[in-house]
């Protein structure tokens, strides 16, 4: 059987525009009881973004939290009632100014379990059309289009990625542009 | 230039255990103001481990921000004063209980940029000896060894696993078990 937590108490102690943070208290399967801070955050997309002709479409965007800008692929926070794939679509139009004919779901994961419950949803955008642009009025953007060696070569002069760039990444250099391109 | 912010003031609403939360007011360059959520947490690794047999070691944990156990490499929280190579060989022994000749950087990674300054620093551990465990009082967990095709499938069936899992996973895909087992 799994291992297991049992919830014993809850308690908010701040709620605010992307964040909620609460303490739990929990009983552990050795009858332990211990603390558990949680963070609450909504759901999230990112998108591989394939141009038909290989080329990545990528971000570079200021991070307050971690004090610099670096480069990703574009994402967005999922809104209430709005499913994953609309929302892909919906961020690819504001954050890169293109259309996807076809979105297809790569994976899911959690962004980092240990404290928040934050999941992203990872899909894979090809049949790419132009469109106009209409970016968040409190996002500050700059927009690359760059083939996988040349995204190699930014990442690797930039040293550190985030999680969803690495693993759109790797994934990218294992399944190999071509095959993604391939209807 | 890259994008950036001004910081203007910064509160701290929250210092607990694991994480720590500020609210900090900043300028963007457009020159409007905005509120930042920042969820400070510290560095962390996380480790590939290859037997010399070609398996991978896993663990399986229960994550209560979550509420659900999941499939993930083994990691751990980086402390004061400690190089992340160093946690990196004491997670391994901790979690898994081995104990590794090689440990190569593949990379490092913020797990959620938007809201945290969480950096996970992602080792290829290799030459593992068995040593003995000694795993920390609140952790509940199940040491897996699998191989490659049993690991894909093992995620397939889950659905969701974690970034550094995915990351670690793909990077996996796109190397080859062969290449990474060479001195």
């Amino acid at each position: 059987m799994d291992p297991r937590e049992e919830p014993l108490s809850s308690r908010t102690l701040y709620e605010g525009r992307i964040v909620t943070l609460r303490v739990d208290q929990v009983t552990l399967a050795s009858g332990v009881q211990t603390e558990r801070e949680v963070i609450h955050h909504v759901p999230a997309v990112a998108m591989l973004a394939l141009t038909d002709e290989g080329k990545v479409l990528l971000v570079r965007q200021y991070r307050h939290p971690v004090g610099r800008a670096i480069l990703e692929i574009p994402a967005g926070l999922v809104e209430v009632g709005e499913d994953p794939r609309e929302t892909a679509r919906r961020e690819l139009m504001e954050e890169v100014g293109y259309d996807a004919d076809n979105l297809q779901r790569i994976g899911s994961f959690y962004s980092s379990p240990g404290f928040s419950d934050e999941i992203i949803h990872l899909f894979l955008a090809t049949g790419l059309q132009p469109a106009s642009r209409e970016a968040d009025d409190d996002e500050d953007l700059r927009v690359l289009s760059l083939t996988l060696e040349e995204w190699r070569e930014a990442l690797e002069e930039e040293g550190t990625m985030d999680s969803k760039t690495a693993a759109a990444f790797w994934w990218l250099q294992a399944r190999g542009i071509e095959r993604c391109l391939q209807r």
